[in-house]
């Protein structure tokens, strides 16, 4: 694995235990806000609104709404803006409402009023936002899916690796039966195969362009609402515009929504780390570059990666649940209110976009102990279940009555600490069973015994993670479809700028 | 349309004053819990705990793993414990655990222990509870998703019917400019439409089966869980046995968001119907048999149904966020808190089944005033947007300067409740616009010159609700085809049966 | 201690290791509504309703506005009803939308609509409904307090008793420095005790009386509000009507945030219980009573009561927060959004009320192992900080400087497994400390060295376990203080109606 | 009123309607974070860090566990820190962790690594970030508190101004019956009022040091936990140190709450104010500089402080919930996920804090418009439960017998919109009643007739406010005790810095 970025000069008062240096990554994902501010909400979407402007601009030109010359000169302004803004010379104006009066006021100043006066034609700031923001979510969901693809990867090529270790599972957080440890990490990506499948459709759900909705109602300008979608890389239009204000926050929730599903595994995979790398379990070490240590307790190797995803799960799904709040009830049409939904739906993607590339790199460096794993499948009684299947089989007798020998003989081995086949013989004798049980496996042979579809055992497992990798291609190549047909739009949208100018 | 039952002896204080008795539908909707206890979850359970028990009975004498014998005693116990529930003569036994406890206690009773002490071989409850509460939601799902179709067509229609009536739009629960009832009632459906997406894709998801699980970590019996799969109606299994028992609360979350945006979408349609029918505005009335009225008011036409909603939409997000609260920071492997996402996931269906069809008694029984919608759009300036596109167009000025030339005319004609045209046109002269605004168009005029794609025009209301009908048609099918699937697998899981016996 | 009852006859098909049968209140608590329907609301509150009812009737006679005879025939209709109900003979009629007009009907039939018309003067179903859910739930926190006062009692009796026992306590899931049983355990009641001041501000905040308020407006009769505050054991009248009924919604919030705040807190001690008796931690054991086995494996010893009550305070604290989704933006005065709440909070005490004795009995049955609470302080380090401060002691040096020297001895000493204390004396030598760490003190020694307030010496443990004493007799006394003022309401207003009859 | 400052160079594209400059206050509540970065959350934490830097620090000296003279430069580092950071040279360096790390570095920087070393000595990030958080929640609660002294005191003054304003109060949406101005007012102060009992009682419980908890089970240190109390003016000692740690979320979402439940209150009277300044009701009008107008709809008078505080309602208890979710099955002792509950609170407070001053503001400038008020008891059948009362003691008949004539009277009214006397009379006498109903008062006289104690009658209205303000009046000085004893604290520290320098 590559050499990633870890901080140098020490900055915190902690860690003399550990061999490497904290990986920055992961020090930004659980700094949280501490100590770093959350920026202005529009300066995320300035892009977007530029880009909106532009194709609503180019577009009323093409209608002859407004003139060729005048939307030339609110492209230049355009520009113009863009570049001061991407250099750092220019900052929203706080003073001015939004990016949007921003904007307008700079294009204003830039090429005279009686250009800039014409932007806003056949539109309003309530389609324009919603516009805006929908752009910018698109964008982070379809970064957000990307970055789920190389976790997903990291996970099932975990699993490989370890498909053949067998491990205690639990159940009701006590050791319940043999599984392997390629079985327990192919579980997670199985699931975030489907938060996979959220996020793509929740893309395409909100792929349709509100612009041209005006203030709810539409306009009587007649304006080409599917060349704009085209310009803006939108599948096609919300037709319905009332449905396009009123509704703003739906889209904004779905994917929220995506998101919340797959930071709701990530909560669980966390808790699956921190408790198979508690010390009195020990089975799975998290790296030095990714445990933190303590100001006082200098033994300390706390995964605090895995906490804050626990706390950051809870976080975006009641963030997502504010989404429903502020809808609950409200009257069709815009309503101030779902102003608060773009500031929860950007929140929710700064919580959760780093996330999956922290895990991947916990991923990659995570150390299993075989030992440790394999001694886990050695005491309480684990492998319980397997011998009363084994009894049944070998004596035809009923899985009920097999259970009930085992129980018993679990009760009397309790002192031993582990199965006593002897005491089985005898209760299984007693109770008219001729075959006893002569053997238990071990725990691969165990493990490698459960072979049907799913299954802990290693064959299981391969065959398994080859279905799964099917389908992360296939995602994959779902995403670089969307990518690029945002690319496409974006030079229709210059060609067509080109034209202008 | 059809007369539809309706409550005879008044059984309530109240609604002297109203003409027709209440809708019994209706009644239930609101009545709540007030006098209807909630019956015990299993209780609904059981006609898909007898199919899944048949279809691993099937499976395991097919696989050989019990023989065909004890499968025959075994099928003939829950066909009989069938018989028995269905007549009501049975009733589950709280002594007994649960329904799986109760089934298999009733079925040893009635065909020896040693028959069914085979039943529960390569099994678990815990894969057990997971696909009954599967296909339970599965055909919840289905049958909401049904109900939504009727809705969705009620609402086209009244959408179709009040195409070209003028009224004032909202923004800010302030008229803001003037649409059209069919464009309003059209962004109800099509907003509806998306929710039926989410439906569908919810479906599908969890269309997998989880049996053969066991207790989460599979099993060293010889199963095969395809069959299974196919016996139950699933399109494929759920590979990873962990998986399916970790993130049982998923799929029932899943489900349960795709109904939580349908309900936030009906509390939104509630709203609306409430704010319209106030009698102060009194645009919509809602029909005298879906109002209830006042133990001490006599005057009182409540929409309670639109109260009721709200609030159950508000209950229902929360519900389903109670899913993500359980499932945060789990551990993997079956725990007992998801015996808990059993309850949430059946009292959100319990509470949102019968909204779809309450709304469409509603909607097709709604009265609309004409007169009243008109008169709504001859006051508080609704026309004022209009007036300044217009006047940008023939003054040819940009919309910035016209928006101006408006704004201050509507101050100074505040005393007169409507734009004041002399006024318009002074002000346009002294700004140096040639082509002073001549003339406002009537409601109707200025409603259906916004012909846009999405916009309010009767034309653009009607050409938007084809394609809307277009995609209700596929939405339908594809509900059919999901319901053909699962009687098909019906099928093949009798015949099996029948060749067992 | 007593034996407590336990299910006879095995109605489970596991727990062949357990040697005690389960605790019927644990198998209650855990079986929640699988096989348990969960009653109609209005059975709950129709003690509360004929209290009320009484009230009501007996102030209108005083004033006057009924006759005495009115009175007297309604009065008698009452009681019957009371009688017919408590018997079971009398069920709530589904037909009759509530147990108002059940009641209303009942009196009605019983003595004549000339008397029992009378009953409904100067009230509405709006004041009514929300003084008897009040009158409900003022009883249900009463009660649930009063279990409360059990736990924290044993609890603190199980700090006590294991206030010497030594052990590791955990930061980040991880080992983090020594500490006592008792000093844990008594963090426990301590916070515990917290809930208990919000039960009582939250019972007193309440206990105001609504009626009177009718629809939301008063009425022109002239009722006497403070007489029915009286006759219900109210402590006083709240007085402005509007707010009774808009903020009904409120009470019920405020009860249900305390009872959330108390279920959190169990769902914290329900996970220290879970970790902490894992098996391979092994330092609490919870009795077989109190743990549930598995269909399949053998071994379980489950704490499902624990993992039920994760579950449940997931829920409630949704549910509560259901109550302000549906408070949010309501329109002063009734709405029939406010009938949902009442199921809500029904609902959260139904949930909540068993699990304050579930814990008591599981706390007086509990086993602590000293043999491996002390081993977990001799592994993993935790006795580092310790050992850094008394370094920093000895030495005379700053702590800073000995958690550096003690951070790398622990890094040296990893492969032992414990501070290997000649390191530490070569590196405190090196860093130029005189007087080395000499010795570091046995697990006792070192947990009793922490005797400020607070802290986990037993001393400091007793001594606060002293004041928590205290505390929970003010509390105690609180309560029965307050049980005893609504005995007395109820003997002034029996007092009242044998006047009248 | 004296003139709020406003804003004067036209920064908005709307508002050509309005007479008066928008409310720079309302400006930046509506605001939101468009266009206003939300600062690192130590930022706000460094006053309150010094300060408990400060008591630990002369706590430490005084016990003889570090020199005076490292105290004394210790204090004077932190002197240093608090006035370059108070000018702004000196900003949080977000490579430092936490304002804690760069304090101490700071501290070091300037007066060497000897003596900062000792300042952490007896304590742990953990007891100290939970002490420096309760510090500034002790402090945002007062000042929430005092700012809704002045919301109530407004309210109260609006309330006794329009006592005797008759006007049809709402149910259901719909006209119920007739109060008051004054009478629905009330309603709010009297709300808001127990909400100034939840912030008291929530600033009480906080009120307890948790310094000394070290990283969860305190230290062997001697150090005096009363004595750093007594210096950061905390009522006392929150004595066992696990509960400190674990708990630190509890006092959070206490806090939380308090405030959750004012804002719920303000987006009932948020939404009071929407609905009753619709046009179309007119009742109530909002000052111009509380309005916004739109971008494009020149006629706009949007309330949308109102609209804003319905989403900041709904948007803060879930984030009072995410705390709950956070702590939900947590294990005791610290945990990283807890670090987010700072942001939580942080963020309520950001988002409600501006509340009560704009409320104060609107109140103070609302107009009421007494003749639309009155004109809405005239129509829609509000009068009718008051004749139903009127003619129930005119005929001596009950209740019930008056209501059904009345019922059937509204409904034979129909067409002419009120209420026909004659026809009253006709149904009365057919009904068997002698003296029909005669005449039925005027708006005022059927308010002033509901004079029961929290009736509408202005006699009443004006006695709840007398009470209402006696009870404000102790809230008041409830919060300068409060504030005064924090003030003394401060100098006791001070104090003793001035004894060790």
């Amino acid at each position: 694995m590559k050499k990633s970025k870890s901080s140098k000069p020490k900055q915190q008062f902690w860690g003399g235990r550990l061999s490497e240096a904290p990986e920055l990554a992961n020090v930004a994902y659980c700094a949280g806000r501490d100590v770093a501010a959350r920026p202005m909400a529009d300066a995320a979407l300035v892009p977007f609104d530029i880009w909106q402007n532009r194709a609503h601009t180019a577009m009323l030109a093409k209608q002859g709404i407004i003139t060729r010359a005048a939307a030339g000169r609110i492209l230049r302004g355009l520009a113009e803006f863009e570049r001061q803004f991407a250099s750092g010379k220019l900052k929203l104006n706080p003073r001015k409402e939004d990016s949007h009066t921003n904007i307008e006021h700079f294009v204003a100043a830039l090429v005279g009023p009686d250009a800039s006066g014409t932007m806003h034609t056949g539109r309003s700031r309530n389609d324009q936002t919603t516009t805006v923001v929908r752009l910018c979510v698109r964008q982070l969901l379809l970064d957000f899916a990307q970055s789920l693809v190389g976790l997903i990867a990291a996970i099932q090529a975990a699993a490989a690796k370890h498909a053949d270790v067998p491990v205690a599972g639990f159940t009701h957080y006590q050791p319940g039966s043999i599984t392997t440890i390629g079985h327990w990490f192919a579980a997670h990506s199985q699931a975030l195969l489907r938060d996979a499948s959220r996020l793509v459709e929740s893309y395409d759900r909100l792929n349709i362009s509100p612009l041209g909705a005006a203030a709810s109602f539409g306009t009587s300008w007649p304006i080409d609402r599917s060349l704009t979608a085209k310009y803006l890389g939108f599948a096609s239009v919300q037709a319905n515009t009332l449905d396009c204000v009123t509704n703003r926050w739906e889209m904004e929730a779905d994917a929220a929504g995506a998101v919340a599903f797959a930071m709701a595994h990530l909560s669980i995979i966390a808790q699956d780390i921190i408790i198979l790398g508690m010390p009195q379990i020990g089975i799975l070490r998290v790296a030095d570059r990714y445990v933190t240590g303590s100001s006082i307790m200098p033994q300390k190797r706390n995964p605090d990666f895995a906490e804050v995803t626990r706390a950051k799960s809870a976080l975006i799904s009641q963030l997502r649940e504010s989404l429903f709040g502020i809808a609950k009830g409200a009257l069709s049409g815009y309503n101030r209110d779902t102003q608060w939904t773009k500031y929860l739906v950007l929140d929710i993607f700064a919580e959760a976009q780093d996330a999956p590339a922290v895990f991947t790199g916990v991923y990659k460096t995570l150390t299993v102990s075989r030992a440790r794993a394999e001694a886990s499948c050695r005491r309480d009684f684990v492998d319980a279940v397997d011998a009363a299947d084994t009894l049944a089989r070998e004596a035809k007798v009923s899985f009920r009555q097999a259970y009930e020998v085992i129980s018993e003989a679990v009760r009397l081995s309790e002192a031993k600490g582990h199965l006593d086949l002897e005491v089985v013989r005898t209760l299984a004798r007693k109770a008219g069973m001729k075959n006893a049980l002569l053997k238990i496996g071990t725990p691969s042979q165990i493990a490698n015994a459960k072979t049907h579809e799913g299954g802990p055992a290693k064959s299981a497992v391969l065959a398994n993670l080859k279905q799964q990798k099917s389908e992360l291609k296939k995602f994959e190549s779902a995403l670089t479809q969307r990518a690029k047909s945002l690319d496409k739009a974006r030079g229709l949208l210059a060609e067509a700028i080109r034209k202008i100018s």
